[in-house]
């Protein structure tokens, strides 16, 4: 289980990463906390944040169970996948948020693939 | 702990969905990205993903904790309970926010109780 | 590990009662759902507890790593530390959002030392 807590904590410092990204762009582009508006990049900054906060909350408790019911090495690997499909998305969309698709990809298939196994192992270990 | 985690692996796939929907409202109403507003019925789908996100990270350690502290049959039963009140706030909140009463209660009340549960069950455990 | 199960239960019901300000700060300040902008007042608690979910999804998997890799006191300590911190950034980030810099570093310290704790005690036993 040890190299599914190691990637667990790498995708936590990673979105850690993205938001002190967002706090240099409040003062890079002027935009003072609590608003969120107010520049497109600061806002292409900020959605990535979020966007990766949304993707966390279903990755983190699908590593676990994927590698609870299926394999910890196989739940490690695809949580690398997501860890380099997030940092292609953050470049991506910043420099153009319609070219996200390859990034957004490269980090939601992996997330889906570990919830949807996770889903069929425990699954089996009842029926 | 098989149907904590299948149910678990439910409420994470529901709250997929409700961000599918968003993206569908995206292109439905013409909001694109990063921009989070400018048409009511889309920040009403929008606002249903972020609130079902806000429960989650309160919904996955309550069921965990609730199951290992109480009853994990209970745990997976209130977490039924909250995955059907999620798909009539969802229902309820885009036809009219004022209606989201009922299907806020059926998942917030769940999600309460698993808090209490586990913080009731871990201090009978030190005491 | 119940200590870390009560501090984790608890850091959760202190965002379920920052989530309780925004509803009442709603209702004071005239800002309907699904709009979350409106008076500056009410953004301040809705900033505090968006910033706290943000938080939360770093703190929950880091105090149970930390525990399990290095220390389930301290895990507890740190977790205890957070707690007070974000009382603290409430109370700040309303009365005025320049002076948040206490509460955050009082609650993002503890948590980024969960973190690097449990990665370096995960990396501690694979090697």
């Amino acid at each position: 289980m040890e190299f599914v807590a190691i990637v667990t904590v790498l995708a936590l410092l990673q979105y850690i990463y993205f938001a002190v990204l967002v706090g240099q762009a409040r003062g890079k582009y002027g935009v003072n906390g609590p608003a969120v508006t107010g520049h497109p990049v600061f806002e292409r900054y900020f959605r990535v944040q979020m966007n990766t906060l949304e993707l966390l909350v279903v990755l983190v408790p699908g590593l676990w169970l994927f590698a609870r019911y299926v394999s910890p090495l196989w739940s490690a690997v695809l949580g690398a996948v997501y860890l380099v499909g997030r940092f292609i998305y953050l470049r991506a969309y910043v420099a153009d948020p319609a070219q996200r698709g390859l990034g957004f990809g490269l980090s939601m298939l992996p997330t889906l693939a570990l919830l949807l196994g996770a889903l069929v192992g425990a699954l089996l270990q009842v029926f």
